[in-house]
């Protein structure tokens, strides 16, 4: 299925201020994208801070003096290498220009080895076959002077949420709770100027993280409840595997230690459970020393097998160590590090880092299916846009007062509820198929005769008559996960709820 | 009360990036400014997108190219004027430097005319009194390139989240509906390089904004629901008053047109009754056509009494007219004209537009009290960072676990919960007062006893003993408003319950 076409016609999202010629790398969220962006972010607060009384939200200004990312190395090392052509001066990414010609993969090649072999496979523009210029590097970082004149500061956007939750350690550690583990998350926008943006929200020149820094005492590397995931058999695959394999946690917890294994059970029950991506769709992989950044002790991705694009990297696990704090200590001269337990230390990080655009069309690309007739998400209930549509089978006799009444008392009972009117009911269905709308409602002649409705499943098109009184009821229960069957009488498919060919 | 000082400490917002040299309007919200703020935005999109069934929230990109401020006029009209000292470089908003020396407002005047009265009043730097070169302006976007090379885009930061709403609204027009009125909101981060940003929260680089686009036919200025609020007085200064008064919205209707008096009255309603705001510290402020920006035909601003800072304005509702599709038509090329009705015509545009954090920090103004031996915070309950706190009286005899158990209980219930076991009883009470929360739930030997526990209402200190089996009810009509000796017996002050002595 066409995500992008979907994602665009039914209100996901599309290239931003697109009444202009787009920049590659922005998009915009229409009301349903938005709706479920909301959705998806709130489960992962949910989730994530709820691992622990002391994880907390925080919310750090995206502009970010010169000094943060002088500590935290992007500056000198948040460099892409490119390449320009002399003749008509499009440029692009080397690595991916080279990839591209000899079939391998070179991503983190340093700039000259890239040349290299740019000049020994005598290798030309993409374009237009020119002669490049000598591969150079590209920092992602976008600068902004904040002020004028004199006063100007020289600032960036910040590329990663996690800076925020470093400068900020201090201070929360002070006035929430003075004691470790402290998690600080943060969710919220992120920017890097790729050179090569692509795949719709996955690789984004603007985007949203939701990140988890965790702050813990290295010598205390078990977890108190640990227990409950030793026995959980995590999917992964190992550095310099080739096949995805189940490991038990205790292994993991053995060979990594057991603070990090811990949350990386957590982290799967969230795919595996909360979102509901089919296990065989999931896995961890390992990044050997040479692939992790030099800061990382340990590194383990989070990937996705997704219908349109393969295995993608969707977020990751990132042990690393003293690095941050340590860094920001030395540049900023703020002391970082702290006493427990008679001893001084600065704190180690655990950062749990999704990226909240790349799931969310990974999330539609598992979902959507395409099936005799008709196109449907099949989004977990909890991460539709809407809990349930309501349309009056006819738009009139009564109908849509009947419909209105009761959608105003499903919204009253805390329902999200969408009321459309405006064509045959088989093309209302599909639409809401094609939003991923788990229940339709549809109010009829008989609904003013006896007060009962009907509840579709879009799963099943299966259709059960609910008496009024009980819908509410009805829809909490289906929301949670009860088949339709069990909540009403079956319908026989009648002539005036034929879907595939009510147009 | 020093509420910058308070917000550092109790964990609201601080300076960003604290630990290097700051960068003047850029603040990071801590945990418990994040839990407000989360709130304050629910609470605004339940009342702001609920007044129309086809009120919606999109999300679109920050980064926005370069022709949408082209069409919106920020690249020409979007400037301050600015003076720079010849001898130390500092650089100062001209009007505001004219209005310190000569007491006078001077808001708005042209550049010509503040330079005009410097070289007349001999006004100098004042910061070294050096002498002032001519006053030119500052544009206050922030821009930034997208790309590199030949393809590089200029972009900016949006200035406001309403560029947003304009340039998605043919395409959300017919995603979404087809028919007029559309609401387009957009609740996100704006970013303007003020010149001097000040008081905190009030006047930022980096914000956050709640903004309604609403596009409907100026050939239907009545609404539907008026009547229901025809007779609200509504607190206004009209232009050129000196003193609210209240009107009859009415009479707003038949001056202004009701369309627009409707919602007037829906703002009043949000800010009176869902924030809590004394009657007398809110009043519209009419703007006369000399002082609204040329496109608006109508410009109420919404002004709020702070303690701190005395009458400043949060907000407005903006009669924009179809200036804005308008330009944007005639820069993109794109139509956004419609036809219903047998008309076509291009929609017009009422903006209503709220700073977030300026309301948060309003908020906090108004709600902030000192009482003899406290500081508290009497946020409304539902804009209370936490739900309840949960102490238990001495931190063993197996309390803390009893306390422990019935916060989860709770939070299961849906309601958040703090745990503290940090200190003496009187200084947690104290140290939840400060962060506005509305309950305390003390756990003490009785407790052990007879399953009962203490409820401490923030407002009045007093105090009642609950069972445990009958909590979440009481705190849940508590939370709704109800007194809190409606919900058990008062206990009389006992020595373990002094609170302002025990520290």
């Amino acid at each position: 299925m066409d995500i992008i076409e979907l994602a665009k016609r039914r209100g996901f999202f599309w290239p931003s201020s697109l009444v202009y010629p787009p920049i590659a790398g922005l998009y915009d969220y229409g009301h349903i994208g938005t709706m479920v962006k909301r959705k998806w972010e709130a489960a992962w607060r949910a989730f994530f801070l709820g691992l622990d009384e002391y994880y907390y939200e925080i919310s750090p200004a995206v502009i970010m003096p010169e000094q943060v990312f002088q500590a935290s190395g992007h500056l000198e090392h948040f460099v892409d290498p490119v390449v320009r052509c002399t003749k008509c001066g499009h440029t692009e990414r080397a690595d991916h220009l080279v990839e591209g010609v000899l079939k391998e993969g070179f991503e983190g090649l340093p700039p000259a080895e890239l040349d290299a072999l740019i000049r020994q496979h005598k290798i030309t523009c993409g374009k237009c076959k020119g002669a490049l210029a000598e591969v150079g590097v590209l920092n992602m970082t976008f600068p902004l002077k904040a002020g004028t004149g004199a006063e100007a500061r020289q600032a960036y956007l910040t590329p990663e949420t996690a800076q925020g939750a470093y400068v900020n350690f201090r201070q929360m550690f002070d006035v929430a709770r003075k004691r470790l583990p402290l998690g600080l998350a943060v969710v919220g926008k992120a920017f890097r100027n790729e050179i090569a943006p692509r795949n719709a929200l996955v690789r984004m020149r603007e985007f949203t993280q939701a990140e988890l820094q965790i702050f813990f005492d290295p010598e205390k590397q078990d977890h108190p409840r640990f227990a409950e995931v030793a026995k959980h058999k995590l999917r992964i695959l190992p550095a310099g595997g080739k096949e995805a394999q189940d490991a038990p946690c205790q292994e993991l917890a053995n060979r990594l230690f057991p603070f990090y294994a811990y949350h990386l059970a957590k982290i799967q029950e969230f795919f595996l459970e909360v979102l509901q991506i089919p296990r065989e769709r999931f896995r961890f992989r390992e990044l050997s020393p040479e692939e992790r950044a030099f800061y990382n002790r340990l590194h383990w991705d989070i990937e996705l097998d997704l219908p349109s694009l393969g295995w993608k990297e969707v977020g990751g696990l990132h042990y690393r160590g003293d690095h941050d704090l340590a860094r920001h200590q030395e540049v900023s001269k703020e002391k970082m590090t702290i006493t427990e337990d008679g001893r001084s230390f600065i704190p180690h990080v655990l950062e749990i880092s999704l990226g909240v655009d790349r799931n969310l069309y990974a999330l539609l690309d598992v979902c959507a299916q395409e099936e005799a007739g008709r196109a449907v998400i099949r989004f977990p209930r909890g991460f539709a846009p809407f809990d349930a549509a309501i349309f009056p089978l006819v738009n009139k006799d009564g109908l849509p007062d009947q419909a209105r009444e009761i959608k105003q008392r499903l919204q009253q009972a805390g329902f999200s509820v969408f009321y459309d009117a405006s064509g045959s009911i088989g093309r209302m269905y599909r639409r809401m198929d094609e939003i991923g709308g788990p229940a339709c409602i549809t109010v009829d002649h008989q609904t003013l005769q006896d007060r009962t409705v009907t509840l579709r499943d879009r799963d099943t098109m299966g259709q059960v008559r609910i008496p009024l009184q009980e819908l509410a009821k009805a829809l909490r229960s289906f929301l949670d996960g009860v088949a339709l069957e069990k909540l009403g009488t079956p319908l026989a498919k009648s002539p005036s709820r034929r879907e595939a060919d009510d147009e």
